[in-house]
C-alpha cells in the first residue's frame, strides 16, 4: 500500500530518478536465463565446442557488449562505469543456460545490465539457432542476487 | 541431421550470411512475451492507466526503439529497413503479456527484430518495478508467427 | 475535426506507422533555424574563416552524422536510407542560420532528418559558443518545404 | 577582446578540452524551449491527457535518453555520467513548452546536455504534429541556469 | 590535375554526396590490413584454435559489427543495407592477416564498410594481445578488390 | 611462458576483467599512424588548408568522436569517462600522419581510445581521398606511450 513506482513522479510522469545524493561504491549484480531448444540444436551447439566454433562466442561478446549499451536501451537507467562483466553458458539437454555477473563503482546498482546480458546474448542464441529450430523459446530472465549500495545483498526468494 | 547453424561457414566461423540473391519482398513477424511479477505490480501499472501514467508508454517507446537497433545489438543480424512496429501490452493478474509485430521489405525476415521488441520491452518493465518487486522473471520470449519471403508463414506449432 | 496525430492508434497507443503500403520514391526536405549570439560571436566565427578554423566544420559534421541517426533519436521515424545530406551556415550580425537538405529514395519523407540535422548543428555551435556567450538561443527550427511522395510538394506558407 | 573558442586551439583545430584537471562536483543545469503550433495540435495534445495517450510520453522519453547520448551527438562533448533527467511539458493555447533538469557529479556542466533533452523533446513532438501541422517551429531553445563547477550558478540575464 | 575530393563541394564544404541518381545494383568489396605482432602472441591465438578459445571470435564478431556501423563512424559514409559481411583471419608466425568481404545492393560502394571491419577487427586483437605486446601494429588497412557500380570491378594495382 | 591474454579466463572465454580493485587515478595515452596516398592528393589536402575547407577538420572530428565510442567497438573495452581527447596531423609529400592524444581519470588505461581515434581519423581521410586515390594505405597504428596507473609510463622500444 502507499507504494510507487520510483521512475514515475507523482503526476506519474517518468524521470531519470536523482542518484546524486548517493554514493559511488561496489555494487555487483548476477542475472540468468535459460533458452529452451530442442535436443539437435543443443547438439550442434556442443559440435561447435570443437575447434574455431564460433557459436557461443558470438552470444557471449553479444551479451557483453548490451550489457555496456544498457542505459541506451532502457530509457530511465542511468549510464555508469562497469568495473567487469562475465558472461557463462551450460548446455542442458534441449536448453541453455545463461548467466551473467556485472560489477561498478557507481551510484546504482546493476541488475538492469545484468538482465540486459542475459536477455541479449539469448537473443544471439535465438538468432543463431533459428534456422534449426524456429520455435526456440527464452525463460525465466531474472535476477539472482544484488549485492552493495544501502539496501546491501538480495537474493531471490525461493518459490520465485 | 546433416543440418548446420547457416551462420558459422563450414569451419565454424560466424559470418552475416549472404542475402543478396534473396528478393526484397513483404515480411512480417509476431513475438510475444510475459513479465511474471506480483499482484502489487499490476495494481500499480493498472492505477498508471490514468492521466499522464507512463509507465507503459515508456517500455513501448523502448520496445519500438529497440527493433530499430537489433543489427547493433545481434551481431549476425543485417541492417534492414523497417516499414511498421508495433507493441502491445495485456495486464493480467500478477503478469503483464507482450506482443510485438514488425513489418518490412527487405530480403530478410524481422523474426529477430519481434524478439528484440518484445525483450527490451520487457526489460523496462523489469526495471520500472524493480524497486516493488525484484523477483519478477521474463519468461516465454518466442516467435509466434511470421509471414513473407521464400519460406512463407510459419505458425508456432502447438506444445512448445 | 475528426484529425488525429497518425502515431497513435485509436486507443492513443504510439506506434510506428505501416508504410509498407507506400512506394520507394524520390523525397527531399529542407529544415532551417537560427542561432541567435551575440557580435562578439560573429566576430570570432568569422575570424575562424581563416585556414583550420574547425568552428562551422564541427557543427556541420554534427548536422550530417545526426540525420543519419535521426531514426535512433526520434521514436517513431522509421529507419531509411539517406542519398544525399548538406548542411549550411550563414552568418549574420549577430546569428548563424543554419540550413539543411535531406534526400532520400524511401517509403517516408525526410522532414525530420531535416530537422534533426539543424537541431544538432545547432547544438554543436550552442556548445561551441557557451564559453564566450552562455546566453545563446535556438530559435526558427523549421520545414521549408519538402517534395515527393503521395502529397507531393509542400511549402511553408508565409506568415507561419 | 583576445576570447576565443575553448573548444579550439591556437591553430584552430577544435579538440575536447582537457578537464583532467578539474574536481568532480555536482553540476545540474536548466534549458528550455518551445514548440510552436496550433490551437487545434494543442487540442489533440491535451485530449491525449487521458488514459493511455502516449504523445507526451514519446517525447519525454526521446528527451531522457537524448540526454544521455548527448556527447555522441555533438563532437566536442565530454562522456558524462548523469545522476538524474527531469522533461516537463506545459501546454499553452497553442504551444507546448519544454524544460529538461539535468545533474551530474562529474568534471564538466550540463548545459549541452539538458539542451539536448530539449531540443530531441522537440524533434519527437515536432514528429507527432507534422501531420496536423506540418508548419510547427521549435523557437527559444536555450540555457535558463546552470549551478556547480568553479563558476558557479548562472542565471539567464533578463532581455536576453 | 583538375580533380576535387568528391565529398567537398566548390567552397570546401563537407557534405554527403548526392547518389539518389545512382542505380541500387549489386556491390562488393575485399579489404584487407596486418596485425604485427610476436612469435609469443601467435603462440598463444594459435593455442586459441582449440576448444572455446575465443580471441579470434570476438575480433571476427567485432569486425562484423563495425562494418554495420561504419557510417556512424565515417562522417560521409551514406547509411546503407548490407547483404553479407564475412571476416577471415590468417596466422602467420608473428602477425595476423585480416580480410573481410562485404556485399550490398544499394546506391554506393562498400569500400569503407570493408576497410571499417578489418580497421575495428584489427583494434579488437590489438586489445587482446596489448597486455602481452603493447608494441603491436596495424599495417597495410587497404582496399584489394571492389566490384559493381557504375565504375565496374577495381583491383589493386601490384606496386601500391 | 606462461603468459597468457587478460581478456580470455582460463578456459578461453573472453570476458571484460574486473577492474574493481583498480584505483581512478590519471592516464593518458599516445597513438600514431599514417595514411600513405599520393602526391596528388596531398596537393589537394595543403589547398584544403584554404578557407573553409573541411577535408581534416571532417577526419579530426571522425577520430575525437570515435575515440569516445571505443567501448562500443572494441568488445572487451571498459566503458570510461575522457577528459580530452585531441587528434593531430602531419602533411609529407605523399603522407598524412595522424596523432592522437588521450586522458581520462579513470580505471583503465586509454591505449585503445587513442589507438580508435587514429584508425578512425584514418578512415575518414580514406574515404575522402579514395575519389581520386583508391590505393591509399593505413599503415603503422600503433601505441607510441602510456602514462599512469600501476605501470605507470610505457614507451614505445626503438626498433618496433
Amino acid at each position: 500500500m502507499g507504494k510507487q513506482f520510483s521512475h514515475l513522479d507523482a503526476s506519474g510522469a517518468a524521470r531519470m530518478v536523482d542518484v546524486s545524493g548517493k554514493e559511488a561504491t561496489a555494487r555487483s549484480a548476477v542475472a540468468t536465463g535459460v533458452l529452451r531448444t530442442t535436443r539437435e540444436v543443443l547438439g550442434l551447439l556442443a559440435a561447435d565446442d570443437l575447434p574455431k566454433g564460433d557459436a557461443l562466442a558470438t552470444a557471449r561478446i553479444a551479451g557483453i557488449m548490451a550489457a555496456k549499451r544498457t542505459s541506451e536501451l532502457v530509457p530511465l537507467c542511468h549510464p555508469i562505469g562497469l568495473s567487469a562483466v562475465v558472461v557463462e553458458f551450460e548446455l542442458g539437454e534441449s536448453d541453455v543456460r545463461i548467466r551473467a555477473s556485472v560489477r561498478t563503482t557507481d551510484r546504482t546498482g546493476v541488475e538492469m545490465e545484468a538482465l540486459t546480458a542475459v536477455s541479449v546474448a539469448g537473443l544471439a542464441l535465438h538468432d543463431m539457432v533459428k534456422s534449426v529450430d524456429p520455435a526456440a523459446s527464452m525463460d525465466a530472465v531474472r535476477v539472482e542476487r544484488k549485492d552493495g549500495g544501502k539496501t546491501g545483498t538480495w537474493t531471490r526468494p525461493e518459490g520465485r
